[in-house]
């Protein structure tokens, strides 16, 4: 059998892995298909790895898809005790990074040897100023926009979302895929403006 | 703007990705953390993903960790025609493997060429015959044990399960890490012996 630290190593890691289960809890302000109910984090984390797996090869500079899928995977899980900030919900970014921090202390503070990789992923997302950093950002955008496409808009229509609020939220979309935003800004924004989005 | 080829390829993967987005409907026997609802395949597998990037030193043998998690995220699409099969639901595998495989031409077959990939890591994880999906294997068999150890053997306890089934279902689990399986047999299991789950 393990020796005593690898087993306290391992019950800490299972701790963590329990603990993340709640982000299967976390709503989101975005329809699945269907539009019976909302997505959660763990939905939306696991759609958007799936598309960076397919689309890496739009990622305007070369990107590790390895790290850019664990940071898709981890970058939410700071909602577990922060909540979701909805995009066009009028915070702060500032106020939601400090938020999230706090939330990210705590979290990844329950393994301080492996919790050290998910936090540096975490602040690499937050900066925003790394290949694989720009191009998870271009995924998080692109991946709601495209649930609200399927679902007939419903949610940007129920939160009366501006076409200006969209294009300010994207607006480094393109610095992750110039393709990538091209494509969405033609075939899944573009269709609702002046219908679900207001002009 | 791009060319017509490229427009029709993006079309193509941006209809895949709407048509995966179904499997956040196909429900799991396993409830989630507080046990208010089962999990769904999509949750499933962004669990299993972080589980495989953050337990990969435990794998028997080396492992490709995309790969892997590759494999983790896309491995139960098929189910979104084919529907949850539980693990002690007495299916053959065989019966379940057809059904499946059906399932697989259908939805793969949406990206002629980059379903490729796609059907290639579903057949390895279905053969089981490489490290990387043996260690798949070993998350999908610890995964849902751990989710029913969290919510104090409820799913255990509804299907009346008995410890046979589970060492059966785990015959393999130590061929993907022998660590993983014991830790999980002492922690996950063994507690449940004998109150949720029946000797």
């Amino acid at each position: 059998m393990m020796d005593k630290n690898e087993e306290e190593k391992l019950d800490r890691l299972f701790d963590f892995f329990r603990e993340i289960d709640k982000e299967k809890l976390i709503t989101r302000q975005t329809y699945v298909t269907g539009a019976r109910r909302m997505e959660d984090d763990a939905e939306h984390a696991w759609h958007m790895a799936i598309m960076a797996i397919m689309l890496s090869e739009y990622s305007n500079e070369k990107i590790d898809v390895l790290k850019t899928v664990s940071m898709l995977l981890v970058h939410d899980l700071v909602e577990i005790y922060a909540g979701d900030t909805y995009a066009y919900a009028g915070v702060s970014k500032q106020e939601q990074h400090d938020r999230e921090a706090q939330s990210a202390d705590r979290l990844f503070g329950m393994i301080p040897e492996e919790g050290k990789k998910l936090r540096a992923l975490w602040d690499e997302f937050e900066r925003a100023d790394t290949p694989e950093a720009r191009f998870a950002h271009t995924m998080d955008n692109i991946q709601p926009m495209m649930l609200n496409d399927y679902t007939g808009g419903k949610a940007w229509k129920e939160h009366g979302v501006h076409l200006s609020q969209i294009l300010k939220r994207n607006e480094h979309t393109a610095e992750g895929s110039q393709i990538l935003w091209e494509y969405a800004r033609e075939k899944i924004i573009s269709p609702h403006v002046g219908k679900e989005i207001k002009e």
